[in-house]
């Protein structure tokens, strides 16, 4: 089977199904804001569209300039990406030909990436670094470590503890720690990495400002180092890489509290309420302190009947054949619109239903 | 002096002059059309900001079906970039560690590109290529030969008998020719040679979209060669790389042959009204055939007591000190509007009468 390589446009995953492609479908594949865009950002959009004429500026400074603030970090240690799937092939390009460590299962890009410029990928699981020595004694040749947190495609987080000793540890051999933290700003009780900056030049933290503010079309991400570090990330980026109106909007989006409070609130009644429905039906679910879950039906091992029939009703999920660790065996939801969320729900009874 | 890498962005120029940035100035260091973009794109980036909220096509096929169908060639061979300097800094990338050649003076980018990935650059002048058997000795060694027709910044276009000869030359030994054409639909006689492209395996053409369409804050370029190279370039290119406003816009720009035709026309009329009064008063231009050329006072050598004099009228030209071969000896400026010409005109006269 050819399955997409990520969730979004549905089309690819009818065509892998052999199923013709709806005129209707609700599509929870994707991990987008269900609050949709909010309006500064539309206006933004329109007002930006009369300066496309120009070049963007390539330093994105007043951006930077903004994250930094907001960071409390030198804007030096800021690094803008076309898409934090940008600063990922260029994180992979500086590892070029280096042992580096994932842990899975997580996010396909980092293998990739890494992949392409010829590193040594090992695999660790998320709950071997609850017991970690093993983790640690591989340092000594490991140049980076890959972390999702929350981690994609669970929504689960690691503990602080956990997270806090395994920088300490890889400062000690110089090995790079890289969070990706492109839903942070969706947990329920927001919390960031980027704070120990300061202490920890191993640090990397990724950050993403397209699922939150709904823009992922627009292609807008970022990164946070040590600013010797940053420059020579940079080093590998296209000239211009970030289109004016990514620029533009972005600054706009960091002003957007209220938008984000308002978005927590919504996801977490509505992830109580998804959860009660899959505690009573027998339902199994990872437990996410985010914007998206895993599901699956206890009653089978792969879920891919599931997810056949979920298609065929227009509800296209994320598959996770491509997570290694996960196989097939469950399926990953977006939270979205309560009435959504009801169809969802509706959709998954007439499956139990049937059987 | 820390001369800006680029045009466009004209507070760095300001910066690196240690002059103030204007309120009103005239930007005729990026080549953009002076007609501004057309309102058939306007609309469509007006749509497309509903579609935002998803992401791109990762494969971009619609529009690579347009170009494909325009250019004659397999879907295969059309691969899309976040403008065409995403394009040069993954050919870059691929040719790692490889001997290039560059005729210069040319755009800076492609030196850029390959000196990042370690190559080993080595130079010709595009002189050299009209008695090319010195040239054509050293394709043994060299993977690739970067070539800009028509060229940037002199304007200027090759004889055909001369670009066909070196592909020929070229294809014996599998060195690859580049030929970048991001202006070339803005010639006076339209003309590209990716009608060789089914004839030459070993050729690249490189093109960009934002130009023609003033869309340069968009980003967006293509690149035309055989399949199985495009899939090994696409390789590098990290995933959702063009965005949807571009993607969307794309198909548009590629149906509007009346407005290139249109600013064409106001090319020429343009061009011919300024070098009548280039060669009235003294002034020295170079041959060029399309949007921008180069302009000296041949009564100085280095030309930034004029540069100086410009900016401080608001007069933005593009400098040349990283073009080699120019060495600041030239500037360059873009082909704008009748005013605006006009304007530039009147202080090129003023400079004139004051010396």
């Amino acid at each position: 089977m050819n399955w997409p390589k990520h969730g979004s446009n549905p089309q690819f995953l009818y065509r892998a199904l052999n199923q013709e492609y709806p005129s209707n479908f609700i599509d929870f594949s994707t991990n987008i804001n269900p609050l949709g865009m909010p309006e500064e950002i539309r206006n933004e959009l329109i007002i930006g569209i009369d300066e496309l004429e120009h070049y963007p500026d390539s330093t994105g400074i007043e951006l930077k300039n903004e994250i930094a603030k907001k960071e409390n970090i030198a804007t030096e240690g800021v690094l803008l990406g076309n898409g934090a799937a940008e600063i990922i092939t260029i994180i992979g390009r500086w590892l070029q030909g280096e042992q580096v460590l994932i842990c899975q299962p997580t996010f396909s890009e980092y293998e990739a990436s890494c992949l392409q410029n010829q590193c040594l990928v090992e695999y660790i699981s998320l709950d071997e670094l609850e017991t970690p020595s093993n983790v640690f004694e591989r340092f000594h040749s490991v140049r980076a470590i890959f972390l999702c947190n929350p981690n994609n495609p669970t929504g689960e987080v690691l503990e602080k503890d956990i997270i806090l000793n395994l920088l300490r540890e890889a400062k000690k051999t110089s090995t790079y720690v890289i969070i990706d933290e492109a839903f942070y700003d969706f947990l329920e009780d927001e919390h960031t990495y980027s704070i120990y900056l300061h202490e920890y030049s191993n640090l990397i933290i990724l950050r993403s400002l397209t699922k939150m503010y709904a823009i992922a079309g627009l292609r807008l991400g970022y990164a946070l180092m040590e600013g010797n570090l940053q420059e020579k990330l940079s080093a590998f980026l296209p000239h211009w890489n970030v289109n004016s109106l990514a620029l533009r909007t972005g600054r706009i989006a960091l002003t957007l509290d209220e938008f984000t409070e308002e978005t927590r609130k919504h996801i977490l009644k509505e992830k109580k309420r998804l959860f009660y429905y899959f505690d009573q039906n027998g339902y199994q679910y990872s437990l996410s302190r985010v914007n998206y879950y895993l599901l699956r039906d206890p009653s089978m091992d792969e879920q891919t009947e599931l997810l056949n029939y979920l298609t065929a009703q227009g509800i296209v999920p994320r598959h996770t054949f491509n997570f290694p660790g996960l196989n097939g065996r469950w399926l990953r939801f977006a939270i979205k619109t309560e009435s959504e969320n009801n169809r969802l729900m509706e959709v998954l009874q007439t499956w139990k239903d049937r059987r």
